[in-house]
């Protein structure tokens, strides 16, 4: 009896502890995607990830061909009014400006300095490329990292008062953990600077450096007072934007995405290369629809224009996520409503 | 009774299980590196991942920061007396030659065509460049895939009789999986080019694509009979050999190797770079001295010349593996020594 008894008990606490173990499955797999609300987009989502991941389906992808890339700017992270990094630029070139006295006669540093924003806006992004250089360059790689770094632990986002790192967007930080939990591999291609975004992706996405794939100044190899050092060049290596996009993924990732996620016009080509390899694929574009949450822009916008993506979104099945309707919550921090 | 008898074999049985598992452990952990015979080397690179990973001791590193970077030719595989990839070049440019009636009187294609490999020696390595941008572009990414894909699946190595892939370094295998083991993320860092080495990398080192740095030619995004396809041009982009491989590294990984190893000159830089690094690094040059087993070749070779590095190894702290003393077995295949 007292053997029976035994057993008894302890058959229960292993159904307890089974049940336990079987409730908090499912508890965590009710909703990966808490922040998206219902509806077509996150359908398609949850769609797509089944449909690769189920070894008995036609569509299963091997987990080493799970590669997903998110475009940064816009996709990840605020890029509104204006991209971080052409902020982070203004500000290098008004911290350096003692140390060049040449720029308070030269356009459009002297606009710049002067606080003409019109006259450096009408620079264009020629302007916003020679500020870029003189302020990416002339240091190490080292240095560069620190400077970016102290930047970003210290400078706000002009609307919500927060660091540039927090204002990332809640439903892709679930999606990203959403897709490594199902086996994806996720990277960054974006347009920014490789090495202005990989001191902060791995901290604030869980994307480490290796996985960022962006544009870049060259860079050298030299022995400085005998020490080896990498030293930033005033010369443009690669420009990782539109058609840079696919060639960097050739370069850097060298497999085809079958996932991948924009916002603008910039991230078509991406998309476009994303979903003409073969078996199943999905291309994503955020649509920036929430002025009261975010900013509401698009096809006229100086920023993040989407627009030519809008008009073959359907044609070509790619799913637009509608900020207002498909983000339950925006920021990870409590957001203030108008 | 019955009841303490049956706790009694239980035990037993878990004690048998137990040691049978810790047995097993011990088994596995005796000897990470079975073709490695001990030495300076092998208590080295054992001592070395012992004290990375000791979370206790000084010199622990965080699990992503544990990048390891091998050279490929010579330090992986077999790279005399011919690099692979020039073999390859030398093929393509036979097999394409019906194409190409201008090569009939064009040097050094016509050297080649015609057999005499003096002439296209002498050609140097500006020679082996045009053929290799020859035989390298004009097709898609995709296209070239296959071409390497195919021609490693068919080609043997001259001495050894067997598949390029096969004549790799089973001491280096072991030790990539060893690192692997311990939480490093292994890369390959060559001069070779980067899409020749991709299609082998994985089934040959556990190496995915996407840790493949290397050499490359220009890509450009096309649409061709409306289909996104990449296209590789008859232009360098990149040289990622001697300095720039510090480099590449950088764009590629964004973060310093804690351990790297080559077998070359060319291989120095990138071996300086690591050891610059904070915290403990090591650095290693495999040392052709095997003439019976494989080759002997270092200061005056024409293929993974050593001769810097070993006078400055020394000095540095770097290790130089003795190929004839240090590796117990050479190949995964059985050898036939003379």
């Amino acid at each position: 009896m007292k053997t029976k008894k035994r057993t008894v008990l302890m058959m229960l606490a292993i159904a307890v502890v089974c049940s336990f173990a079987i409730g908090q499955a499912q508890a965590k797999k009710a909703d990966p995607l808490p922040s998206w609300n219902d509806g077509p987009a996150k359908t398609a989502i949850m769609e797509f990830v089944r449909a690769v991941t189920d070894e008995n389906g036609k569509d299963y992808v091997e987990p080493a061909e799970r590669i997903a890339t998110f475009d940064n700017d816009g996709t990840l992270w605020v890029e509104y009014p204006m991209y971080t990094q052409v902020l982070f630029i203004f500000d290098r070139v008004k911290k350096l400006a003692p140390k060049h006295p040449e720029w308070k006669t030269k356009q459009p540093f002297k606009a710049l300095l002067e606080g003409d924003m019109k006259t450096v806006g009408a620079s264009g992004e020629k302007g916003i490329l020679e500020m870029g250089m003189a302020t990416h360059s002339g240091m190490t790689a080292a240095e560069f990292e620190k400077t970016v770094s102290n930047w970003l632990a210290t400078h706000k986002q002009s609307r919500f008062k927060r660091l540039y790192t927090e204002c990332v967007y809640k439903p892709q930080l679930e999606l990203l953990t959403y897709l490594r939990a199902n086996g994806f591999k996720t990277f960054i291609v974006s347009g920014g600077g490789i090495q202005f975004m990989r001191p902060m992706t791995n901290k604030t996405y869980g994307i480490p450096p290796e996985q960022v794939v962006g544009s870049s100044v060259v860079t050298e190899f030299q022995v400085k007072d005998g020490k080896p050092v990498l030293v930033r060049m005033p010369k443009i290596n690669f420009i990782n934007d539109k058609a840079g996009k696919p060639v960097g993924i050739y370069e850097h990732i060298g497999r085809r995405p079958i996932l991948a996620f924009g916002n603008s016009d910039s991230d078509m080509q991406m998309i476009e290369y994303t979903k003409a390899g073969k078996g199943r694929r999905l291309g994503l574009f955020v649509h920036h629809t929430d002025a009261d949450r975010e900013y509401a822009y698009d096809r006229d916008s100086h920023i993040g224009k989407l627009d030519k993506a809008l008009d073959r979104a359907d044609a070509n099945g790619w799913i637009i996520v509608d900020m207002k309707k498909d983000w339950k919550t925006i920021f990870p921090f409590k957001e203030k409503t108008k």
